[in-house]
């Protein structure tokens, strides 16, 4: 969450385009505002403009050591209201993630960590900055839970205690995966909304008759939604598809979009103009044909 | 330096294209992935895609008051060395700016500061951490000057203090100003070549014939030398021409930019092509004749 997406660090790329063009992108300074911007157009377009063969990124130190806080909530409009809070703060974190209760209770039934299987939510929270100012960065962010309602936290600033309890978001999506075929979403709602996304999703579950386990980046209010049902259950699996589009549906309504960092690819591509419009669609429609005219690279997938 | 460049912070647009269309990119959420990023197209296109008529941007919190450092150096490799140093450590620092001698000069001459008029080039640093890590991240900046081999440095926490040693680098276009005619020009290089493009740019002035005060922003290795020339003189006006395209050539030999943050616009759309090669202007060209295929768009301008 304090660092950004790898968009943010690539400072060039080496394209092999439709027509066997090796293009070379971008620059080798950090400032830069020659002609336009191909380097972003590259980046997410999903192999549908060209292909990349090279990238050049801006590298960061090793940051410090960091120090961790795991929160328990009774309300997901509790662990909403420690999210928005602790955001507020603007970089600070270095990371920021939520687990619900069908996420929890699933990764507590199978690895014992003694979590709060009780809890509506937990939040794990880290901040890497240099001590001393870490530690009170940390301590700050064990406050704003608690005045937002947390019921149980715990913080360290040892690092090997630190990933035990990050261990519990390690295990989310294989945790899931136990209890049935999985159906990874990738959705991302302004961080104001997401108790209401969590609260919408599990009145999908409910409605659909699957389970859904929701856990993933708070601090950028991209989560991802994970639809399981049982395996070889062909009527349930038409159900989860069901589910998945009306988690999708939920995130638009909510002013989010259909994919934070997966992607639009083959599965979401029908979703794509509902999202960015019929112009907007066009437009990039228009790019692709620029570059690509015959339709040769990755067929069928986003645009 | 810390917070980067307004692109940076463009979540969205509103754009009039050349047909009349009105189109809405980008998205209401910290992170999304759906669709190609028209948003970062639009950035920097310099009025040759379309019309910007509305931009959502992200907002940060208001920094804490900040901590200021001002260095002088005997020599410009000392400079440089202590820019590479000072920006090894990633996004301490909130500011990081040189001014060369012949700009101290200028300033000293018009505003008495006492500013050491023999030293070469003077870094101006400020940290905007909040207590007690802001004083030590600039002492820390201090004490990596003085390894560098600064002669004189001065640090203050006080923001009254420190708004008026960054006062010489407010002063640093108007005292050039104040010596004639002035071309201001925009390159950038990577931070490990600033002591190189400065002494070739000192080669460059007594070669043409001309003054050329160099000042900017050295966190980002985008300076501005300005070329400056008495009013009112022809020959010397073609003089100074001539010496400003020999810092642009000076700046892209040093694997640099010709425009770190101004743009490309008239004076130099000759030299894009150069900088970004034949086949990547050549796909600029064919992005911008698909959208505005009539060329109503800014033309003449960057493309």
């Amino acid at each position: 969450v304090k660092y950004g997406v790898t968009r943010d660090h690539v400072l060039g790329l080496e394209v092999v385009l439709a027509d066997g063009t090796v293009l070379e992108t971008g620059r080798r300074t950090i400032k830069g505002v020659a002609g336009l911007d191909l380097t972003s157009l590259f980046v997410g377009s999903e192999g549908t403009l060209g292909i990349v063969t090279r990238a050049r990124l801006r590298l960061r130190p090793v940051p410090p050591p960091a120090s961790t806080l795991v929160a328990f909530f009774g309300t997901l409009g509790a662990a909403g209201r420690a999210v928005v809070d602790l955001v507020r703060g603007g970089t600070d974190l270095s990371l920021l993630e939520i687990l619900d209760r069908t996420t929890i209770e699933a990764v507590e039934g199978w690895r014992r960590m003694d979590l709060d299987t009780e809890a509506a939510a937990l939040l794990l929270v880290q901040v890497d900055a240099p001590a001393p100012a870490g530690a009170s960065v940390i301590q700050r962010a064990a406050a704003t839970c608690e005045a937002a309602g947390a019921t149980d936290t715990a913080l360290t600033d040892d690092p090997v205690e630190g990933e035990a309890l990050l261990e519990a978001r390690r295990l989310a999506y294989p945790a899931l995966e136990r209890l049935g075929a999985t159906l990874l979403d990738d959705v991302a709602v302004p961080r104001s909304r997401i108790p209401d996304l969590i609260d919408g999703i599990e009145a999908i579950a409910g409605r659909r008759g699957v389970t859904i386990g929701t856990f993933g980046h708070a601090g950028d209010g991209n989560l991802h939604p994970t639809v399981v049902v049982p395996h070889g259950d062909e009527e349930a699996r038409v159900r989860g598809l069901a589910a998945f589009g009306d988690v999708v549906r939920t995130a638009l309504d909510l002013g989010g979009t259909i994919t934070g960092e997966h992607g639009v690819g083959a599965l979401k591509r029908d979703w794509l103009e509902r999202e960015v419009g019929t112009e907007c669609l066009r437009i990039q429609r228009a790019v692709k044909a620029t570059l690509d005219p015959a339709g040769l690279l990755n067929p069928g997938r986003s645009l």
